[in-house]
């Protein structure tokens, strides 16, 4: 497993909540220490900048902005790309859809969910939702999720990303990606991430998630429209200033911690077999990517009582839904710890 | 002056432009790197806490939000504070008024300009804004600013802040106090920050500027205002995740910069006397904080000529309206930085 | 059929496009001419007063609002009853939903669709949506549609808004419904409008569909909802001055059009017969109300080649959805046009 | 005087709230009985489009559109030529400032008042608000309006109109004219409509003022910006179906009741000599065409006190501000009218 140094040993706990709970790396510490910075409010901070061309060029976009989370990554991306009174087409479980509806509601826009498969929007329903003429509302912005946290961390197949990009661009659309674990798919499908953001317009990309950085995320896409979204930032009090600091850690992130995230994919693989060898009261997700949800409907417990029970055993997940459990692999999470959580929730099994 | 260590220099320029151009101190660096740190989006961030309680306490309030920014605890006491179709009342030089503008876009209200003298809002103007009935739009928030910015660095008299004060709660309207710069208008008053808050229900204070730290704010006020809050910031992309690392920076500039700021003002004042020896080519406005403000119109220049002029020389200025300058102190900036400036402008004046 | 004079003929084609087409009856003419009018927008108009107080007491609600259309009724329900950033739900084929989501637009809301079967919400999916708690939005509005247009016209039984009523109460959520075409429900039902609206606290009733009035709505409800709704309504441009002479038109509609809904009612059940007899190439809807929907997928044409063919034949209708026309009696539609409009049917389909 | 039929007679008091009080003639009774209607939610309404045509042309623009009311028109002008986050500027005393912010709140739009003579803008505040660069927010429309209300129904003189215009143009950005006293600025100045509207890009014109007409109002502009409208219409809930009944009385308002207004402005002039007589105590604007504001703040009674005790004579007025009162003629206002009001300020001065 991951080695861990006192600095990276956030907890005692096996926490698998999710990996927006991973610590720093020392690494990343000493270049938070080093980090040239400057005003970002004013004429620029030198990190930021460099963090911002960085993860544009990896992601095949001419422009980044850093922004203080990929919720807002998400909000600025729809703000900057579309006007007041349209709407915004996705998938009806994606996180901007179903988590992230508060920002919706500060953007004068319609969020019109369309059914999908693992994530994937159903290609007929997209196209009726690309349709205009009559009273329909203009559609203005698509937007996907790769991998898809509601989905299980499913990755969208490149195929259907190109699709639905196609489908888009013939109606004149721009298509957003949101990446919070945009990493996490490139190493499932064994591509670059340039690779898969080559089918959309614009990216989010969460550095706080499995990359380890404290804060942050970057939007990317063309100059425009970056200079768009940074002029909304400041309206929404997203602009920082010696924001280099933290820019730095999510240098350390992007350049170095994206590789490492297979190893978390075979962690949730392996937390995934253990859980399925307690079916039939238990079945887990197979997972694509660091993400198993459990399915506790057929235990005779309510998953909040699964949570507190698994608390008691020191593993800590979240509920998903009425009836399901969430569990993140990340750089904290080592082959003991998993064995420890399959244990704990056979524990708890054996204990109702 | 204030001594400089390698990382508290920024660069050659005498630069004021802004005090948020401040760098980190030693002390802060050091308590970033050894900062206990959770997940502000999950169960929190313990020195994110400890920031939010201690700054709570500073200002006599119930609780605190910790934010990226002192433009986003603004846009969030509105948002907490107030219904859509409702309206906010506000000096009309105020810079919610005149720079967060953008952020009002973005709450559904209608933003109401008074008139004042010295950022002090007309008492008769704010009586007729509060008035209520027939067609007239509700007032739900009315806002101060001290020291304020647009009226160089001006600091509401204690009395004018609680006629105010009374007024709002006379008619069941709460007060927000816009701190971006509070602790100098403590400062300048000789009293606690304490002293001045309390003729306010909600607050935001700027850690990023005077007291150096490098980005946040944080919003105090009661108990549900904050909780109200806290979900908004989420939706509006204000929530991060290991963020105590930076409020950690925070913690160090409200516990041990605020004092200092009492420099600043005197080399405010050492800046304006020297400027206003150029008189009456030049004259300055007479600071009560750390702003000042100088008047170009009878140069023959204009103030982006000006801003040119200056910076060949060395120094680093804003142009401030359409005739002004502003020039900020800061704890970057010593005596002979000072007399820097004043030689500066003195050398372009005899160039013209 | 019901007798025509000249003012009630309004054109030659048998027009099923809708009941919104139908025109003022001649004692609306003369309640028109003779109604005493003031000016709503200052000390009010006695006729429009008297519309809204007949209309409320007819709902069994407090009071009344007479608003330019169904749709704003809709909205100002919407705004007068919620706070920015929170959420509506609705089933998701509401006209609310799919219609009326430019109005949606206005009001910094989310709008939740959500499952339904023949225009019921699925209750299951509304006790989800009623949860509060972590970080979901809080849902302050439910919306419910009798008769409901895209389910064909559908009336939702009165158990099951007797059970969306209580599980909204229990959540402390008020419930609106969207009575565009509450009568002809009414009529279905064999009951009072009052027995539905009692299931729900604030109600929208449209004049101008069957019971013919040209222009208008009303919005009913508790006092203190109206009253906001009124200040609303200025807000939106919907307050108008010597509004009494429509709205004359609108009181002989409530009060003298509503019971010959029934004949609109045995027109579209004999329209639809006539289609299913052209079975299996078309296939109509069994109507509880006066809309037939009519499927052509089998027929090889579109539904737009179907709505031309159509009109060639003297028979208008309109596309609904992809595959589908819509059908609505009204009081200009006779059995004469019934079986004109059938066998227009069948010579389209005979043609191909 | 002009001659009453009981149509046109509305009480027994003499009403100079408001020219909003007056009530349809005679022919417009007849036109709405005999006016061809359609449904102008579908296909269009015969009626309507005669109208909008007719104002169109009569204002030199390509299109209209018929709405509920003034506001609703200068709403949809606002709406279809701004996006969110931008701004529009305006005088500060201008009704869409002062008494449509209500409305403002609903566009996601910066309202900037600037400070202006009888109605119009300074210019050089004006040219600042349409500087560009930094973090200033867009302006993306600038508004006017004459003949002014708050001003007293001053009337902008055309060069001034041209001024603002060009500085507008030059900026690339659109004007909006308020017209709702359009007609009354065209005969104070001795010019037609389109002599005035040639330096706006759209117009709104009430038809429910001077001009008579029950209910409603005209947006002019280009056919891409009325198209737009069109659909922000149906979106606000402002599109009625066999709405010509009401637009028949709007024709007939703009065909035959604008050049009668000189009678109303030669009254409003009556009065204001009348009352100047009453001086010191009372001073009443020296009218440019059917508004008088009357100061009372020498009386030693409230404006309050002043509308009670004229109303007990008979006299109805509002209250404008603190200390004025507003006097408005129109057609339901003789000369034997005004002599009436005269007296009764004269009995109220005496009997204080």
């Amino acid at each position: 497993m991951t080695q861990r140094t006192p600095a990276d040993l956030p907890s005692t706990p096996v926490d698998l909540r999710s990996d927006t709970v991973t610590h720093p790396t020392a690494a990343m510490y000493e270049r938070m220490r080093t980090a040239p910075i400057g005003d970002d409010g004013l004429d620029g901070d030198p990190t930021v900048r460099e963090l911002e061309s960085y993860v544009a060029a990896s992601l095949g976009k001419e422009a980044g902005l850093f922004v203080p989370s990929c919720t807002m990554a998400n909000l600025l991306a729809v703000l900057a790309q579309t006007q007041r009174s349209e709407q915004v087409v996705l998938e009806s479980t994606a996180h901007m859809y179903t988590s992230e509806r508060g920002a919706a509601t500060f953007t004068g826009l319609f969020y019109q969910g369309v059914s999908g498969t693992a994530g994937a929007m159903d290609l007929n329903r997209l196209e009726e939702a690309l349709q205009t003429g009559g009273h329909k509302l203009k559609t203005s912005l698509v937007a996907m999720e790769t991998s898809h946290n509601n989905a299980g961390g499913a990755v969208l197949p490149l195929d259907h990303m190109q699709a639905v990009h196609g489908m888009a661009q013939a109606a004149g659309v721009p298509v957003h990606l949101d990446g919070a674990r945009l990493f996490n798919a490139a190493v499932a499908l064994g591509v670059t991430a340039a690779d898969i953001t080559r089918h959309a317009d614009t990216v989010s990309l969460c550095l706080s998630k499995g990359l380890s950085a404290p804060v942050g995320a970057v939007l990317a896409g063309s100059r425009p429209m970056v200079a768009k979204a940074r002029t909304l930032r400041r309206m929404l009090g997203g602009t920082q200033r010696q924001s280099g600091i933290v820019a730095a850690a999510g240098l350390e992130g992007v350049q170095h911690m994206g590789e490492r995230l297979a190893e978390d994919h075979v962690r949730a693989r392996r937390l995934s077999d253990g859980l399925n060898r307690l079916a039939p009261a238990l079945s887990a997700t197979v997972p694509q990517t660091n993400i198993v949800q459990v399915e506790t409907a057929d235990t005779g417990m309510t998953n909040a009582e699964w949570v507190s029970a698994l608390q008691a055993q020191g593993v800590l997940t979240r509920p998903w839904g009425r009836t399901r459990l969430r569990c993140v692999t990340h750089r904290h999470i080592g082959d003991d710890d998993i064995d420890t959580a399959v244990k704990a929730f056979a524990a708890v099994l054996n204990g109702r």
